[in-house]
């Protein structure tokens, strides 16, 4: 028997990928639940668990660590259902992108919520892979029940893996979640919604066009539309963050569009060198986090 | 003596691109001028032009087609100074972003307003290349005064450097362009600048952050304050166009925030939905052009 027990519940993307790893980096064996029973067949043929598990209770008995890699509004149901049937010295983490809902929900030593920053543009076992995490930030976000244990046995897991864990509160993980990521996905959409209506509009009026979006519009829309479920879930989970994030948007937008207004050359450019500057910055932060 | 002779007027990576074009595929004589010197100097060293030429009406002299390759608020001078000392049979096109200022201004035969969907992330003569426009889709854009032979002579000529002719009008071209270039520019800009704040926010509350953007902030925010004085010129002379995309953005954005404050899950998954069917829509289109 291997020495040690990984459960993963949900064998998607993110879930497969550290099945993958776990069995691989740290020989782990891996214990998989999924409700979908297509998915679990696949993330065996693909090597991604040792054993498919008809149940929560079944894929946790025995396990060292469990990740619940589910869609975030299915987390904190399945968190619960871990915990109570996971042995006293497990410790029970998370994949979801937004926190504070879930570690406030939970009040149980064993846990602690987890987010690595990997993967967010595909979904499904079929694009898991053993290196999804190599240097990829792992926020670790402890509750007020968590036992300083938990931290170190997940992150210890997360270092095999290849990510580079690091500790966030929950408030701050979610603030800056909406900014870096959830808004950035809204934008996609949005962008994707004007295009399309100028394009339908200029069709209309002068037949087929020929057109290329060019890099930059397809950069910035290359998220639009992706995996809407689970972005659904991602958005309800973190409203208030996003919905503050969405303000400065409009915020910002409206001072753009009084440069514009008052043609005031001077002000666009200095707001340009500020964005050059601000983006130089943020590069510095990822570059200084290992990335 | 070479059969073509062409005229670039500005050296940069446009300019320069369509020099070494030019001169490898149309076995063209290319004469470059640039007001920068140093430009000038490393377009000869680099093969991008034969010829440095004194100014404007030296490089013009004797051409067959001159192309006006400089920002989009020096156009106007530029091809006003390039038509009166250029040959009666030659054909002068340019290469701005925004066309409906210039094409107005121009009451010429010889002229046509042109733009390649190419190379907007970097700038300068030192990153041309040959194959910058293969595939690109490349506008040109009739004024009322243009001669049906000017659109035919650049037609060919930007075919023959890889790239795609589609006609267009002018205010249908500017209006497309501040949607699919303009806006993911100026969104860009301020999704940096609110993701920039953010983490200055919790850096102050927590000390040094290990943060890492991601690939979709990344991608969003690639062309984030780049090449600040060409993209001032831009949003100015495409102010309204502009002004306006930006209001879309803000009603898109407001039906966004409505669904989060009424938590409206379904409406938030329909409103995916939808940017995927019109991203979908999108690239049909691009790729009925070729692209």
């Amino acid at each position: 028997m291997k020495d040690l027990r990984v459960a993963v519940l949900g064998v998607g993307l993110i879930g497969g990928s550290i099945g993958l790893g776990a069995r691989s980096r740290a020989d782990a064996h891996v214990a998989g639940y999924d409700p979908n029973g297509d998915a679990l067949s696949l993330a065996i043929e693909r090597g991604a668990i040792d054993e498919a598990c008809a149940s929560v209770a079944d894929a946790v008995t025995g396990a060292d660590v469990v990740f619940a890699a589910a869609p975030v509004g299915a987390l904190p149901a399945l968190v619960d259902d871990a915990l109570a049937a996971a042995p006293p010295d497990c410790v029970v983490s998370d994949v979801g992108s937004t926190k504070q809902a879930l570690v406030e929900a939970v009040s149980d030593p064993r846990f602690v919520g987890g987010h690595p920053l990997a993967g967010a543009e595909t979904a499904g076992v079929e694009h898991a892979r053993e290196d999804l995490f190599d240097g990829a930030v792992w926020y670790l976000v402890p509750g007020s029940y968590t036992a300083e244990r938990s931290i170190m046995r997940v992150s210890e897991l997360t270092q095999w893996l290849g990510a580079k864990p690091a500790s966030a509160d929950a408030a701050t993980h979610d603030r800056l979640m909406a900014c870096v990521s959830h808004l950035p996905h809204v934008i996609a959409n949005v962008l994707v919604g004007v295009a399309g209506r100028a394009l339908l509009d200029a069709g209309k009026e002068s037949g087929p066009l020929v057109f290329d979006v060019g890099p930059s519009f397809r950069d910035a829309t290359r998220v639009a539309g992706a995996n809407t479920t689970i972005w659904t879930d991602i958005y309800m989970s973190n409203r208030a963050a996003l919905m503050e994030a969405i303000d400065e948007a409009h915020e910002r937008l409206r001072k753009v569009q009084a440069m514009l207004q008052a043609s005031d050359a001077e002000a666009l450019r200095q707001w340009g060198y500020d964005a050059e500057s601000t983006r130089e910055a943020l590069r510095a932060i990822s570059r200084a986090s290992g990335s």
